[in-house]
């Protein structure tokens, strides 16, 4: 992360909070609020930190946690009061977010062991939306999504197997950003379906939220279901993204006044400069339907079955003891036939993927009111997850940010991308949302700066982009470079580096790029091009370009003019 | 491929492999031979497109399928008479094969529905091990085994799942490669378990198996379940691989002679100049039996259960029998909870592929006889599985090789890596059985030209091998280079190119290496060494070295000692 949050001091923060949690009078948000007593003490440790000289890039910021991920020291419930129990170590995405200086003020409600996308399936009371408490906050991160929407907190954690952590986001006017299943580890993580679980993070914008995922991020050697980023993993959008909205018959669905706010988002990503493209996403939304509908809910009973069965008394959720009993019954056969229908979905999924950089989605199909929700939450339930319950199933990425809905109730779209596409379905949704991006994964990929067709507006930018390669900001050289114009076409400028000699400093653009993106950059680059270790003006180091010696010695001297951009508009002068 | 085989003339390949199979008196190799009159006039064809100018790699050569695999307008029975259904189009490796001008004879028979390891569950045979006929072939593939261990064809197709594709191969005495599930298409191959299957191959030789499975290897747009080599594929093993043997207590499963042999081959493997440590591959055995034990077994019922209940009369062996309709009352939940136990296996397995570059494993534990595997198939047939069980369900490559056994029995061993380390694997099979490598994806990686401290012997040149770069051959530089001795440390040279000038023709090696490995190699890559696309001496091009102007500038001219090897060995002296 190149830029910090303004910080606030933390334990104004803490205390502000308290205040406004007092004041809101959103009980049901939580399942445990901690003793204001305790998270000052947490938050006087992070001061005493940053006077020992740390740098914590979360530091005055305090945040919630679904109660199914464990807090040390705290119950986790699941919303179930007889599953609790209280864990000695927290999951790693709190540790690493405590560690960066954010202070937890306690677990949040949810659908009982995160089974509903619809925030009433608790015990521990209905949360209602931030916005419009006539409505449903959604589920299952109900309580996050709220503490967020209504301001409590800076962000929250939630979880999001079918949709859990997007469907609230749309529904409390928030962002939620749900990574590929593994970044994020699931150690100490109550789960609902283990093969789909992954920690997302609810924030009132994309900036932040990506800045708190980019904390959560990375393998822990304890977590078998840890994945790190491939290769050849792209680490930006293109600056003019093709984005895949499904066809109208797909959107039939929804409400009608979401169909007028989807229609109306469309509308203004195609006026904001994105190139958008109808697809036929069925074979999609076929799979969604498999979450429920087949044998892959036995996940849920492998999940907390032992539980249900042997505690009969215990305070269960009708609807989720419902489905959790009923998912006993189902044949390992059917869960192999199943599986192997997502198999074709997902490579259905890869020719969209291939077509398309992301898929924009409405996140869901209305925002219904609670006693709608209460008269059939199943069926309810079941269309609010048509476009959310695939993307785990079919290994995808997904952020969900607001976006312009009717009067008196919240709408919400997402972009989704392949496995791994995390950065681009950011960049794409922070265009959406009119916020910042974030940098996911600032360690990843290599530095690799540009100075002459490459550059930005330049012939040969678009390989970049092809390469996912990610602006990072201008550069320049040492003051020991000159500049040749080389006899090649399109015109490109060679780079020579005259240690002590009568060299200036010459702007550039630095890059981050994967090392496969590196690697097929190189390859496909002509003589007498040539790539070598260079160090910037700022003392720091990347990948550069030179060209050949002998290019060197027959190119006209063009330091001069100041650069590749400056020579070129000054030629044409 | 940089060789070719020799080229028999395809007609009297075919003349003469019928005349070996008639005189083998053994047939209960084949489901079904073709007649000898279709075979010819494949190779008549074979011979026209020769005459036509095409270069055709496997002309004159003749192979079997194993009966669970598609050859079009021949019967598919996976050796159940009443399952047969004559394809129309045959599976992609067979096409792929066909079309390298490869003649296919029949279909061989096999364990039913590749149900087995052992070669007597089939209503067409038990086939019998080629050398050894008082013992089994070993399954499923076991007609294949058996036609390529008796010399009949050239190679044979196989399937994989659980063994099918090895077992035979050590008890036939030849080698069979059992590729990363998905790196060669599985349509038109009837399942056993579709998340686990592997189409195989069985050959003579690790050669001749590594050529025939590098034209088998590659996507195809229908298969759903298709993968494709990763950005930071390993492209060769390391001159002195690490391997990984299991601990004593593992082996003690292995008959006595087996005990014996295997540690006579790691022996031999220690002397070969590889790293042999001790591992507890505790995890991977425990993965091995939720095969049959567990509730994967669903997989099976999923493949074939429908067509076994909807047949009650079919002519079904009844161990196999007995297998698919108890793996119909599985629940779903314990697959998933198996399925979990799978994961954190894997994780285990991820754990010891970072220590080592391969496992070295019997490829089974015993050589059984027909009488004992007909008196107790089930437990003979877990036994036999115990070191083949888990490759395919923990994502792993695997190449089994013969190696020198007791007296009246056959004795394998087998080389295990991670997924995509099929490379690896191959090559240090070959090592271990004495034979010339295959290179299985010729089309992958980048070439890459090393002049100076890379060459092989030189300080630098672990850095291409820990990036998986593999040897291709030596080369030198068309006659315009200089080459510079530059000051670094270590010493380096630099070449610089002078078009037209007074340079001379250099030698160096020529690499492959994956688009990862050639960014992580430029990325760590000092000043003032560049790379840059350079022509060879043959017309071919290539990534290359340069050094930066300035560098080529200072360096002192060490071009007449005529390359970096002469250089060093002209400044000793």
């Amino acid at each position: 992360m190149t830029t910090t949050l303004e910080t606030p001091n933390p334990t104004d923060s803490v205390r502000a909070a308290y205040a406004r949690i007092a004041a809101c009078g959103r009980p049901e948000v939580w399942i445990r609020l901690r003793a204001e007593v305790d998270a000052l003490a947490d938050a006087a440790r992070v001061e005493a930190r940053i006077a020992a000289g740390e740098v914590l890039p979360l530091a005055g910021t305090v945040f919630a946690v679904k109660d199914n991920i464990d807090v040390a020291g705290l119950p986790t419930t699941a919303a179930c009061p007889e599953f609790a129990y209280i864990p000695e170590v927290s999951s790693p995405a709190v540790t690493r977010l405590s560690a960066a200086g954010a202070v937890v003020l306690g677990k949040t409600n949810l659908d009982q062991f995160a089974t509903g996308l619809v925030g009433t399936r608790s015990p521990y009371g209905i949360v209602r939306a931030a916005q419009y408490p006539e409505r449903v906050a959604g589920g299952s991160s109900s309580g996050s999504g709220a503490a967020v929407g209504l301001g409590l907190v800076d962000f929250a954690l939630g979880t999001d197997t079918a949709g859990s952590g997007r469907v609230p986001a749309a529904f409390n006017g928030v962002v939620g950003i749900k990574p590929t299943i593994g970044l994020v580890p699931t150690l100490g993580v109550v789960p609902a379906c283990a093969d789909f679980d992954c920690v997302t993070v609810l924030a009132p914008t994309v900036a932040l939220a990506g800045r708190v995922m980019s904390i959560m991020i990375g393998p822990d050697a304890a977590d078998p279901r840890s994945r790190t980023w491939p290769a050849d993993v792209v680490l930006s959008a293109p600056a003019r993204p093709r984005v895949g909205v499904p066809i109208d018959a797909q959107l039939e669905v929804l409400s009608d006044s979401y169909r007028r706010s989807f229609a109306a988002t469309v509308d203004l990503a195609t006026e904001s400069g994105m190139e958008l493209v109808r697809v036929d996403v069925a074979p999609l939304l076929e799979a969604a339907r498999l979450l429920y509908d087949g044998a892959l809910v036995a996940e849920r009973f492998d999940a907390v079955g032992d539980f249900v069965v042997a505690h009969p008394d215990a305070t269960l959720d009708p609807t989720v003891e419902a489905i959790v009993r009923a998912a006993a019954h189902k044949p390992a056969h059917e869960f192999v036939h199943d599986t192997g229908i997502l198999v074709t979905a997902k490579h259905h999924a890869a020719a969209l993927f291939a077509d398309v950089d992301a898929l924009l989605l409405p996140t869901t199909t209305e925002h219904p009111l609670v006693e709608d929700v209460l008269a059939d939450t199943v069926e309810t339930n079941r269309r609010l997850g048509t476009f959310t319950n695939f993307c785990n199933l079919l290994d995808m990425a997904s952020v969900a940010v607001p976006a312009v809905g009717g009067p008196g109730e919240s709408f919400g779209v997402m972009t989704v991308t392949a496995a791994f596409g995390d950065q681009v379905a950011l960049d794409i949704a922070a265009r959406l949302a009119g916020s910042d991006t974030a940098v996911l994964a600032p360690e990843v990929g290599v530095r690799l700066a540009v100075f002459g067709a490459h550059l930005r507006g330049q012939p040969l930018h678009h390989q970049l982009q092809a390469l996912g390669a990610r602006f990072e900001r201008p550069v320049s050289t040492t003051d020991d470079y000159l500049m040749v114009r080389l006899d090649s076409k399109p015109p490109k400028p060679g780079l020579v580096h005259v240690p002590g000699g009568a060299g200036r400093s010459l702007p550039g653009e630095l890059y981050r790029i994967s090392p496969a993106g590196l690697g097929a950059f190189l390859a496909a680059l002509p003589a007498p091009m040539a790539l070598t270790a260079m160090t910037l003006a700022d003392g720091t180091t990347a990948v550069g370009f030179t060209c050949t010696p002998a290019a060197a010695a027959t190119g006209v001297d063009i330091t001069d003019f100041g650069g590749w951009r400056s020579f070129l508009s000054g030629a044409l002068a």
